[in-house]
């Protein structure tokens, strides 16, 4: 019986999960939930789950829960509610909270000796070095949820990693594949929401359409298996149908391929390294997926990729001022403040003042994600 | 210091395997070598390798070596010879002689505990369950040395057996794929061996442009990976860059790409599990690579697939008939006997009026194999 902490448990990646948990209750016990605004989704999930402990945004929506359900759970509120019920006795911390909100809880989890299923972009592109030489010394396994490093993760199985020679993430292109700069001057909010292949929370989506979800991937892979950037490869394929792949030095290549369904790599993660079958699940059918293309990716439109390969190579802070400028830039954009090419242009011009600190602590990556934020927001909230 | 024999070392699997061992020369020493008639490159390749043993067909060609050679070797011959030099010191006996004429020798070479790098169909085909039987009692390792199973071990790798849910072996369809029956009855010879991907002996050549070839690999592939076949799946794929597949039981598919270029498998099967490095190894570039198609096989117009499926449902020694009769109908198509749709033909009616032995001896096989070529023979050979 593996006991399991979801934190962002009503949220697209949460409730999937729970959803994979659902064809394995025998293996899972649910020991703890937590929701940020979503409280009848979360009265519903523990009714369900019977969870010893769960965690709101505040007193008030504590207290909408409490009225919501007739038994006794214990409730945690706030962010501090979210690094309290990381101590609770458990085996998996599934981390799908959005935001620089998951960092300090996945740290502490893994203090605790947990291991995490990270489905929260952040952790590693803020923080990758720290989180990293803390798995290494708590001796934890932290399993990606994401269909690109669970595919990885896939394809590196039982094999040497001295033989890699090659990660090669595989992108969608987004709804924008194909355009130059021009063409994207005036696209909409809508139709950058407007995603091809997956179906995901807004923020994510926009990242999908400028590239950057690509290129915080990349930093994550460096983090997730240890390799150079210089090795990390993004090569664009429209049908999302491989996943992503690893070149070996004997000129073999090995992919994995599976329907677009965040089920596949939740159930890989939650039951590492058994494979097991989830209800419900599509199987590709060969006989019907008529063609998977490639192209190279288009660096210069799509700007944002470049700068995570070189935020990367600078390393220290500027993964964080990455991160931090990209978020408030796609919120801005979401409400049209700003123009989608502007993206980027606000994230290389954070890049660009930023003082980088070489070997931030945490302290560091949390003031530096606040300063860039508010200095972002100060300029074009108006 | 790997000691290795190559049976049929100037034919082109044999002089790939060279060409691999030649990039190791520190870790492979090579015992023996075996020529049929090709006593001029097997000359060289006594010169550049130094085999303590080498065997031809004959004593004429013993006698031809003799006068080429200055050095002192030893020469065995005829089919004796092959089944001598098998019994010399050496861990891995790479068998890549062609026909029927691989089995007593691979068997030989496995009885006397050797592991076996194999490149002949016939062995898994006629005598897949009496070879695994004994590759088990003797533990042993037998590697694939073609692409698709190589590719199969390769997906499996790290994997649990019981997750499997299917195998799916790719083809390329061969020069003939899209045609219906009425199209291919008057084909050539030389259109059948204008094979789109690999270049190849004739008779595979051939073979690849019936699908009976990937029959074989079916009936090979439940013997290598113990799976029956229900579970065995072939797909066209006219690129031949993924190599073949395994499905998992959680909707995950992993698949094994590479350049069309048998100096991969060779290497793998060599240096397993290792992966190595292989002088002028093409890579593949996925920004080159604009597409990879799929189809369903027709398994009516090219029906040595369906007669190679049904063959091994009903085992024994029908497997045997299905490769005897084939091999003379493509020798009796390639000298312009016959037509091509009568491949299939001459399969069907032998495989129909064959008394099928359950459990077969090797002696059984060997026998029905001669009988099965000899009957055909007589029929068309006029």
């Amino acid at each position: 019986m593996k006991k399991v902490i979801i934190l962002g448990s009503t949220g697209s990646i949460g409730t999937q999960t729970l959803d994979v948990i659902k064809n394995f209750r025998e293996n899972f016990e649910i020991v703890g939930l937590t929701a940020y605004n979503n409280v009848e989704l979360l009265s519903k999930q523990i009714r369900e789950f019977n969870p010893k402990v769960v965690a709101v945004k505040d007193e008030d929506k504590a207290n909408q829960l409490r009225e919501n359900l007739k038994k006794n759970v214990e409730i945690l509120t706030g962010s501090k509610g979210l690094q309290e019920i990381v101590k609770y006795d458990a085996d998996l911390v599934v981390v799908a909270v959005e935001g620089i909100a998951g960092l300090i809880p996945t740290v502490t989890a893994i203090q605790r000796g947990k291991d995490i299923a990270l489905a929260n972009k952040e952790v590693l592109v803020t923080a990758g070095q720290i989180v990293m030489d803390l798995v290494k010394k708590k001796d934890i396994t932290l399993l990606p949820v994401d269909s690109e490093h669970s595919a990885i993760l896939q394809c590196l199985r039982g094999n040497d990693k001295k033989e890699v020679s090659r990660l090669i993430l595989t992108a969608s292109g987004g709804p924008f594949r194909g355009k130059k700069k021009e063409d994207l001057r005036k696209v909409t909010v809508n139709e950058a929401l407007n995603h091809p292949n997956w179906k995901m929370g807004k923020k994510i989506t926009i990242d999908s359409a400028t590239l950057m979800n690509k290129g915080f991937e990349v930093i994550e892979a460096k983090w997730l298996f240890d390799i150079s950037e210089d090795k990390i490869d993004v090569i664009v394929h429209p049908q999302s149908i491989i996943h992503s792949m690893v070149e070996y030095i004997d000129g073999s290549v090995i992919a994995q391929l599976a329907a677009a369904d965040m089920r596949i790599p939740i159930q890989y993660a939650l039951n590492y390294p058994t494979r097991n079958y989830i209800n419900g699940i599509n199987f590709l059918d060969f006989s019907l997926t008529t063609q998977l293309t490639f192209e190279k990716p288009d660096l210069e439109t799509f700007r944002c990729l470049s700068l995570a390969y070189e935020a990367l190579k600078i390393g220290g802070t500027m993964t964080t001022v990455l991160n931090a400028a990209d978020e408030i830039a796609v919120s801005l954009f979401l409400n049209k403040k700003i123009e989608f090419l502007q993206i980027a242009e606000i994230i290389e011009e954070s890049m660009k003042e930023h003082n980088n600190i070489q070997n931030p602590t945490l302290d560091d990556i949390i003031n530096v994600d606040k300063e860039v934020k508010e200095k972002i927001a100060k300029k074009y909230m108006r």
